[in-house]
């Protein structure tokens, strides 16, 4: 697919940053030298060197963690397409600024900055004072008719993900968690999915928050329709993006590229945060080397996109909440990866023989 | 396998505690009333169901926890079946004491208390103010020609396990860790689980350490060695664990019975730790109730003995050291299991409409 750029997406295709090499190299002479038999400490060593060459720090630490929270709603959710109802997007922003919610409940366990983002609700969710409003318009456009969303619309999303990320540079964050909230989203992901790999959706449709099996066929059946509608006219990425994603799915995509331009580690989530990164890699290939996959969701399509990325992620736990929930949860891992990998002891320091 | 026993062994053959199922229930009801989809954090809501039960609290929580790791000494380590010096084990010993290994770094990163026992080393560990003695002996008898241990040997073992877990208990430990230590205890470990499963050694046999595949093909025919002399003579797992197993492994195994008697939950390591585990579930079964397997080691014997156990690990993270490791680096993701469970918002309290 060809790309074509208007003058406000311009910054979207400013290289990515490049890995440390030398400090990645450090890492992996340090690991060896640690009193342990080599390789013991398995996927724990690979995220300490990652990161290492990542922050350019043979000595890595992810201590302060921002997780960026972007909600919106999506005009397909009129087709009955979720098991929630759509009103639920603008309630759980609410509970996500009361603190009730999971993300809500991980940010503080884990000391991360919660920065909450709603770019366009159907429903008010009244005055917030810890919520940041872009309100790109009432949710998207139903894309089952006509595009999700205008150049401009989508502009501004893309715009709020790269914003959320400046902050976070801006407050020395140590890692970027993005994560997402919108009924219908996942049919959203699914179609983007759909076009992005050139798939059929069966393959990349599922129960979303928990349709049973006449509603995932439902489900698929509204795909199709859009699919038949749209793919026609998708001529690039960006056009995939604005014709089937969402608000927060295109300010996922815009966080993930932002992150790789500043060099920034991301921690990407489940199913929708993996169809954001899919389409960040999409337009800015290189934003791949900057990007950690949690978990492997439950949901179905996420096996694909995660083959599609070549990405193995860490953790196996049967989630599929979204809202960056298992993201966050991977976070204590990678902390003691680099407190095992900045704290061990050497072979030399301890005294303690080599193999034989 | 009959079981034989002798007064000092009496302790190991009390009742395990009961699981609390109303707390459990309780627990299960209210994930059903969190803020989430119902099952939407997967096996973080069965971990806080479980632990709801196994500690008689509907809110539980893992802030206390115990760690011990038990080493000692292999008389078979003689027949070169490891990739390290014998002198590996005490130097290991003051590594731990002196906070470099691997258990030290991660005990002191999850705030845990880590109670080091040494039962018996070949080589002096000089005096280390930090480190319970027991000394059995200078390490096991070489099994290939003689019974691991003595009677009196085993019984002590398996009364330091007790006295550890009675030292957790004593200090309101609301969870478990057993660690071990010990050059050759692969060996150990995987000749013991051959008899408990009446499974061939090439199953069971790997590269502990990193053994390369003529080390691992000299292992499993001292296994295969071991296994023609005992095999005769075992009438019951307790003369298994006497005649092939380890001062750490028996520790192990008399640590998991007394928390299973006490009602205090226990996370169960690697390789070597799961055969323990096997071990006291043969000696006492009601034990698996309290067990929680933390992760799938690279050990190729590991899956086999998870199988056999029921087990199904929440992390495979490619480890492969022992030293309670993998079962630590499990405790951050039990804490955030447990803090979502006790601090998400009810839909009620949040009020969030529910599923249509």
């Amino acid at each position: 697919m060809k790309e074509t750029t208007s003058a406000s997406k311009k910054w979207l295709f400013q290289p990515a940053a490049a890995l440390d090499i030398y400090a990645q190299q450090t890492a992996q002479t340090r690991q060896s030298a640690l009193t342990k038999p080599s390789g013991a400490l398995g996927r724990l060593e690979d995220i300490a060197i990652r990161l290492a060459a990542m922050q350019g720090n043979a000595q890595p630490s992810v201590d302060h963690v921002h997780i960026a929270i972007f909600a919106g709603d999506h005009g397909v959710a009129a087709e009955n397409v979720s098991a929630f109802p759509q009103r639920v997007t603008s309630e759980m922003i609410k509970n996500f600024a009361q603190g009730g919610a999971a993300i809500s409940v991980l940010a503080r366990s884990i000391n991360a900055t919660l920065d909450l983002i709603n770019l366009g609700t159907a429903h008010d969710t009244g005055l917030l004072d810890n919520v940041r409003n872009y309100v790109l318009g009432p949710g998207t456009a139903n894309f089952i008719h006509e595009p999700a969303m205008t150049e401009e619309q989508l502009d501004q999303a893309l715009q709020a993900g790269q914003e959320a990320v400046n902050r976070a540079r801006q407050s020395n964050a140590q890692i970027f968690i993005g994560g997402e909230m919108g009924i219908a989203n996942s049919t959203a992901a699914s179609a983007l999915a759909c076009i992005l790999l050139d798939t059929p959706p069966a393959q990349l449709t599922g129960p979303g928050t928990g349709l049973d099996a006449d509603g995932i066929a439902h489900k698929l059946h509204v795909i199709q329709r859009a699919l038949e509608l749209h793919n026609p006219a998708v001529t690039c990425p960006m056009e995939a993006l604005r014709r089937v994603g969402g608000f927060e799915i295109a300010a996922l995509t815009g966080a993930y590229i932002r992150c790789a331009q500043l060099g920034l580690p991301v921690i990407i989530d489940g199913f929708i945060s993996s169809v954001a990164a899919l389409t960040a890699v999409k337009l800015l290939p290189d934003t791949t080397h900057w990007l950690l996959f949690a978990h492997r969701s439950t949901e179905p399509g996420h096996h694909h996109v995660l083959n599609a990325l070549g990405a193995s992620p860490w953790l196996d736990l049967e989630l599929r909440l979204g809202e960056g929930s298992g993201a966050a949860v991977l976070i204590p891992i990678l902390r003691l990866a680099c407190v095992l990998h900045n704290d061990m002891a050497t072979f030399t320091e301890a005294q303690i023989s080599e193999k034989i």
